[in-house]
């Protein structure tokens, strides 16, 4: 696998409509309902402009993306940083544009004064969690020996 | 166990001082690092203010605490909302109110908006999956068959 952190960058309000349409193909792939395209580049447009969301894409033309959101900490001055997606589009994995995102994620994360990064992530999803623990993530309370951490969730 | 939705209600600024305190038992008990209870109470203020976090209380001397922290969803036109901490104090516990918290704070997640709410628990906290469960959260992807979802985080 390709290092590829020079491959990401953060995304501007020119790329959101191709963002839009990633997250549409996402969830597609995934055989989830989603908004359209438009109603998603729109929605994060405003995101962003509340300075509480960043968005990174990968590739020349963007073949993937993360989105990050930031809220003040409880435990800290600092910041909470949420990894909020991660995709790679199929025809553009295992060429490094997972890492890169996620390596420029971390950077990003760091320049905005957050002090730690959670992802949620589900039990087959291999490919991402072996990146993310390559990347120093723990899924494991206190590391290594700690216990599994879990997410509960509901709709309202 | 009893009912309790009576016992818990929204916290407002006089009780700020005493959640201050609990998340500082909190932190204590557990042997975690944790700031003074002052700094906690001034940092609680803040979110309150800005309108993202709201804090339930439970029991006549407050013994038990909720907090909530909101956030625009990506999916939705909704809020997404982040069960960030539940306690009670050891002698409090088993009568009632972390079932009178979670009710209130539902009610409250939907009185805001919020579409979806999630929550980190760790694998032997029985207890407090215990009562998530009872109350309709699932840590399985899609609900009952699903995959298990985990929790990665790191420092940064």
């Amino acid at each position: 696998m390709l290092d590829g952190s020079a491959l990401a960058r953060l995304a501007g309000p020119g790329d959101l409509e191709t963002v839009g349409q990633l997250l549409h193909d996402f969830n597609t792939e995934f055989g989830e309902p989603s908004p359209s395209p438009r109603v998603l580049a729109d929605r994060l447009f405003k995101l962003i402009e509340q300075g509480t969301t960043a968005i990174l894409v990968a590739g020349e033309v963007p073949a993937g993306l993360a989105i990050l959101r930031f809220r003040a900490a409880i435990w800290s001055d600092g910041l909470e940083c949420y990894l909020a997606e991660l995709y790679v589009v199929p025809a553009h994995r295992r060429q490094g544009l997972g890492k890169a995102l996620m390596t420029a994620a971390i950077q990003e994360a760091r320049q905005r004064g957050a002090d730690i990064m959670d992802i949620g992530v589900d039990e087959p999803d291999i490919a991402a969690r072996h990146l993310y623990k390559s990347l120093g993530f723990t899924n494991r309370a206190g590391g290594a020996g700690g216990p599994l951490m879990y997410v509960y969730e509901r709709e309202l």
